[in-house]
Formats: structure tokens, sequence, C-alpha cells
């Protein structure tokens, strides 16, 4: 089968690889539909985190090709979402919702196995893992919005759960990213009233508002956190999603928390450090981690199908699996907010 | 009139001090009934934290004696609880609940002004600040359930809240100081099932059992992580109250928290590190500060007057305002879990 090969920083291809197959007999192969390219993909192609060279990719709806003789839920033809982690569902740690660090868990790529960025995937444990998604004939927009359940919109509402958002409350949102704007999107969901999004750029800008933004914040670090102050009296936000995970982003967050907040973080932390008295004398909360997407979806789901949200619209660039290259130059070059590829179809 | 006296680390005496006086409209001035000897004012005492020369002490329960002319709820002779940071009540940190970040308040002894170890005090913002206690006649072991509230017991629930314990979790406390015996009190209160307290003192491991402990661990350390661990089926509890302020209590609570869950922290972080990368991969969140303990006291003081806890427990070394040298020492050497001086009679 073909799918995206990681060569090195700035070199992605598409090659040859053997079939996706069926190894545990709790594993199901799905035929992938569609694919994303992540932040944290970008951090492996800029060089900034070290990668093995091989197949790369973690998000993917598509179509269940085969299962395992212990499969019992998933079914073969199936349309599925796959988030970025497997897990059992029913170890402790998925019990309580945090699937992400099931006992028996992973991520995608297994090992040196398949990437979301090729024509299909080994995905293990799939009944714990896969989720169905019901009816048929869906568009292609809707589709889009599936492929963010696997990980930035699960995301982005992990963020904002962390942060405790409820009814009512004024939300800062850092960081403009996917992840970021899906932020936006579950703060308002969760009822927010007013919701501050950073961000410099125009065209981010824009989705932020369509997604409930209230207020743009364009500033960065000493200058953003004094217009937050300023939009709120100086008392600061009710809860804070850091979507960025960089040591300037977490201190814009930490600072513009108002004291008996919480600061929700999911980026994979980069140089990020929680200096402990400030956050003692200003009883600044900090709760985050690799979000348990697998968890989110069916409400996430519920709310997409029913056309209540639509976090698809962070897919702004669109190509096929032999566009793979440009998919990734598209989003680094900052061009692109996050890139769709359609390797198959329904 | 007469009060305690920080000298310098080691040396604390009685002196004479200029009567406790009305400054602001919005003061108050009250006879200090009984007093409490604070596991922050040992800081001081050991020479690990500087200390001004002076007046000394934040927790009393004392009779209104003389108020100033813009208080309009305390009245003169009413029996009232000071918690030990003054706030007005109304701004809005303290209508959410953070009463300890005050925009007009601050902490006693006020500058060099009078501490709550000594026959009266000046007391800013009476309104905001005092909490007056319904009834007469009051045991004493009643009032030093009251003493409790204007910190201990207010923090060890602070700490309880931060780490979102809720009905039927399992709960660890660390530390076995006055707070963390609290802790235990407001882990059971808050409907913790399963509490595992952390103790080697044979007297504070009964206190913690009447508390509602239901488990002790004795170890320390890894030897302590590995305890609690074996006791969860290696999960870890739902809910950590930090109530020491080391490095190493610290370390041992972010061990032994399920992924997911909170570590509540209340005391003034001495040599604390949060380790971010693993607080993200570990999924471990940290709330805390200086205890809102004013916002705390209508819940807890109904409870205390209805029979429902009985924190005073932890006063277990009672002496008068000239024994206060002997209060000091005997926290000191661990002997007394908390010191109580009988200041006035009501």
């Amino acid at each position: 089968m073909r799918a995206a090969i990681f060569n090195e920083p700035g070199l992605i291809t598409v090659g040859e690889r053997p079939d996706a197959a069926i190894v545990e007999p709790t594993d199901a192969v799905v035929r992938v539909v569609m694919a994303g390219v992540c932040g944290s993909d970008l951090w492996y192609y800029r060089g900034d985190t070290p990668y093995e060279p091989g197949p790369i990719g973690h998000e993917f709806v598509g179509i269940v090709e085969e299962v395992g003789a212990d499969v019992r839920i998933v079914r073969r033809g199936e349309l599925v979402i796959a988030p970025f982690a497997f897990s059992d569902g029913t170890c402790s740690h998925c019990r309580r919702g945090i699937t992400s660090v099931c006992t028996n868990g992973g991520f995608i790529p297994v090992g040196n196995g398949d990437g979301g960025q090729g024509e299909a995937v080994r995905v293990p444990l799939a009944d714990g893992t896969l989720v169905r998604v019901p009816g048929s004939g869906h568009s292609d927009q809707l589709m889009a919005s599936l492929l963010t359940l696997t990980d930035v919109m699960g995301t982005g509402h992990h963020a904002a759960v962390c942060a405790r958002v409820t009814s009512g409350d004024t939300v800062a949102v850092v960081g403009d990213g996917a992840v970021g704007l899906c932020g936006v999107l579950a703060a308002r969901r969760l009822g927010a009233e007013r919701i501050i999004a950073l961000s410099r750029n125009p065209a981010r800008q824009e989705v932020a508002r369509a997604f409930g933004a209230t207020d743009i914040v364009e500033g960065r670090g000493d200058e953003a956190t004094a217009a937050v102050l300023e939009l709120t009296d100086g008392i600061g936000v009710d809860a804070t999603l850091e979507c960025v995970g960089t040591g300037e982003a977490m201190e814009t967050a930490l600072r513009i928390a108002r004291p008996g907040s919480m600061v929700g973080y999911v980026g994979l932390p980069h140089g990020v450090e929680f200096p402990v008295l400030q956050l003692f004398v200003r009883h600044t909360g900090v709760l985050g981690g690799s979000a348990p997407v697998r968890a989110y979806i069916p409400e996430l789901l519920d709310d997409v199908l029913e056309g209540r949200i639509a976090p698809g619209r962070v897919l702004d660039f669109a190509t096929d699996l032999d566009g793979v290259a440009e998919a990734y130059a598209a989003m680094n070059q900052r061009g692109a907010i996050k890139s769709l590829l359609r390797v198959s179809t329904i």
C-alpha cells in the first residue's frame, strides 16, 4: 500500500509499505478516507523533536476493512473515527475518562507501523478505540469535522475541560492554531459568555470569531497580558486555555488567569516552566496532558452530526495523499491552519 | 496591653504594647479570648523564614470591644472569628471566594501592628473580615474548634476543595500537622470514602483516625509512594492534599495522584518544584495558595456549632499568654500538634 514517509526534517514523501494487516485478534484494519496533518507532526518536520524515519500521521477517519477474531463491536464496512491514541476502554484510567494513559494503550503509529497518513492502518484494541459513525452519505464538510474529532477538536475541548470552563465565564485562549481555534469552539459550546482569542493572523481571527470569540487580542507576551487584563478590569479571566506548549504562551496564560482559576494546557510542553511561588501567591491552577480524545468523541460527535458545531472549518488546505509534501509545507509556512488529505472515497 | 513578641528565632517573650485602637473607620478592635500558634509561625521561630522583631500570631477568636464609625454589621460585645487574612468581602476576588487575594486585603499582623497572640487586635475591614458566632456559653472544646476556623480547618478544607474531593473518593493526605489532620476531616466531610493519611507519629495517627482516616501510611518518600500505590492497585488516589509545603512532600503527592486528578496544596512552598513534563504525561493537576478561609467560615461554622465536626482536637497543648514561649517550644519539638493560648475569658 502507499503511505506518507518521514525521511528527515523537511522531507516527507509517498512510498510503498507492506499492506496494513491484523496482528492481534483485537486489531482492526481501517482503510483511510481522510487524514490530517497535526501541529505535532510539524515538530518533527521542523526538526524540533526527533522522529525515526518511517510512516507518520495519527489523525484519520475511514472504513473498517477487516477485524480480528476477538473484535465484537466494530464491524467491517463501518465508517469510524480513530482517536490518535488507542485504548482498551476498560482499564481504571479509561473508566475515569483519561483514555490517553490507558494501561494497555499507546499511540499511532505503533512502533514503526502504519501511520495515519497512508492508505490503511492497523488499529490495536479496535473495540475500545474506534468510534462508529451512524448514517451514510455524509458531506465532505461533515467528514472534515469528523476528522477533527480524532485529535484537534477533542484536544481543544480537553483544554476547556481542564480549565473548567463553565456557563457565563470569560475565557481566554492562547494559541490560534487548529487546537486553539477548536478551544474557542469548545469554550463556546460549554457556555462561555466572553471568549478572548489571542491571534495576530487575520484569517485565524476570522475563524476564531466564527467559532465564538467575542474579543481578539493581537499582541504577544507582555503586550497580550496587558490587553487581556485591561479587557477584564485588571482581574484576569475565569478560565484559560493554553494551546501552544511554549514557555512564552504558558507565561502569558499564567498571568492572565484570575486568582482561583485554572489553566488547561494541551500542547506537549517545550521550554515551559511552572513558577511555584507565583502559582501559589496568585492561586493559579494548572491541569493538562495529552488529551483523552476517545472519551470525548461520543458527545462531540452528536454535536457534529446535528450541526451544532462544525470544527472542520480549521481544515483550510486540502489535497490527496500524493500532495502530502505540500500539505506539510502549507502548514509550516503558516499559510494553512491545518491540512487535509483525501486518501480515498467512502 | 500585653502581647507575645518575636525577638529572634527561638525567642518569644511577652511584652507591653500600645493598646489596640481604631485607626480607620472600618476597623474593629477585638479582645482576644483564644489564640493559636500556627505552623507558619514556626518557620519564623526556627529561623527558616525571616521575620521582623515585633508582635506575632494571626489566629484568634474574641469579643468585639470597639468598632469604627463605618462598621455596619459587627457590633460591640459579639463573639467573632477572625480569619488570618482580612478582606473587604466585596471586591471581585472576594465575590469569587478567593478572599485571601482581596484587592484591599492583607494579613495580620498588619505591618508591625497587633498580633493575634496578644490581648487585643485591631482588625481592618471588620465587616468583611469578622464572622459573628451565634449563641452564648460555648464550651471550651467548642471554642477551640471555632479557633481552628481562623486558619487550619479552613486551610485543610481549602486543600480538599483544590484537590476536588468528591463523594466516594479515595483521598491521600500528605502531612500530619494540624492542617493535614484538618484536611482528613475536610475530606471526610466532603464524602471521601477512603482516606489515606501519611503519618509516622502515633498520637497524630490517632487523631487522623478519629477524623476519618481509614488507612495510615507510615513511610516517607519512595516508601510512602510505594505504599499508597499498593493500597490503590497501582492506580493512585482520586484526590491528593499536600499539607506540608516541602519539596519532598510535593514530590510524594505528585507521584500518588492518579492521572486526571488534582493535588491541592496549601503550605507556603519551600523548595517545591513542579516537573512540567511529569505533570503533563501523568495528567496531574495542581491548585493551591494561601487559603481563603473567610469564605469557608460560614459553612464550617454551621458544622462546628451543630457538632458534626470537632476540629479543635488538634489543639492538644494549652496554656495562657504568659506561657507563649512553652507553646512554641512544645510545637517545635513536635510534642504538641498545635498550641492554644487562653488569653481571656468570654
